[in-house]
């Protein structure tokens, strides 16, 4: 059996999604968190010198959600066919598109500019990208809590985790939105996701 | 058989990796093309109020690379395994984060600064991307001139398109990675390919 061993930093980041798919599927895994004052020496270890970083059967891959779209059809948790398939990427892309845009403004480097452009941000981007997620759930949820195929799949996880960071800003962005605090709801009470989520490390990110 | 209609505006851009896997595999689809004019009166019909989408049995995707990883799926184009497609998806993300980084750039509403931009993103940035895809390459390719498993993926299309969209403004940004040019050249060279570049339309994108 393959073995998986997943390098990123000390925090969720761009590696909890797949840290997510691991645990709700049960599957043991690797979890290497290095410290930021080590990164210098390990970087040159990682094929294009970033993380996270899933290593499996001798193969590198990077690039967070290649390694989470893998992982998550390693384990069935990726819709049961090519169409299924595709409507959880359209969901990853749609959540994708959102955190692709908040974070250079999260971590950009003006810090006068940075309450304003996140005010903005919440008030104007993210409704378009929460009211674009809802739309999905219309089309593809057939009815249920989750977005695609009334099964959970890594769409689930990856729109639970980019969420939580932006609530950690904002607790009231999912008010309008019933269909999405219900999926969240739902992600979060899956017993072995409950668990994890009781004693995961409690990092800076 | 299921049948495929993709719309898009009248130009490459987003839709043409598509256009390129049915092209290459021979499967015919139905390829609409909205001029701007035309435009406000079909946004409504679009999931996300955006283009290209791809109608099949009913159901409607957007999101670019969503459609095309899928419809490489279909045909055969995605890599034979779950590991070989997490291969084609890191290279995918790969030639995707060139394309998030420099759209802005090119797009952009300031003309005074736009020139400098694109030049600092020719100078820097884009050697970045390229020597990551000559890393991936390396790692993946098993000494062949595609990215993954000796064989044509949607990969080598997508890194085929979005290169050539920069090769329009520098000819010269292959010259140091030779691997990446004869990809390019293999790439060009499969008969179906040919004969579509030869006799697609001339867009103004």
């Amino acid at each position: 059996m393959a073995s998986y061993k997943l390098t990123y930093f000390n925090g969720r980041g761009r590696a909890e999604v797949t840290r997510l798919i691991f645990v709700v599927t049960g599957q043991n895994f690797e979890d290497v968190r290095i410290e930021q004052d080590d990164w210098p020496s390990h970087k040159s270890e990682m094929p294009l010198g970033q993380v996270p970083v899933l290593e499996v059967d001798g193969v590198k891959l990077p690039q967070s959600l290649s390694i989470a779209r893998f992982v998550a059809k390693q384990f069935h948790l990726a819709g049961k066919d090519n169409l299924e398939q595709a409507k959880v990427d359209v969901v990853i892309d749609t959540i994708a598109d959102a955190n692709a845009e908040f974070a250079p403004i999260r971590w950009g480097e003006d810090e006068t500019k940075k309450e304003e452009a996140i005010k903005k941000f919440f008030a104007e981007d993210l409704q378009k990208h929460l009211k674009n997620l809802e739309v999905l759930a219309k089309e593809y949820s057939n009815g249920g809590p989750f977005f695609v195929g009334n099964k959970l799949t890594w769409a689930d996880l990856l729109v639970y985790d980019i969420l939580e960071g932006l609530l950690q800003i904002d607790n009231n962005i999912l008010n309008k939105y019933s269909w999405l605090q219900r999926n969240r709801e739902e992600v979060a009470k899956q017993p072995k996701i409950a668990a994890y989520l009781k004693n995961r490390p409690n990092t800076e990110f």
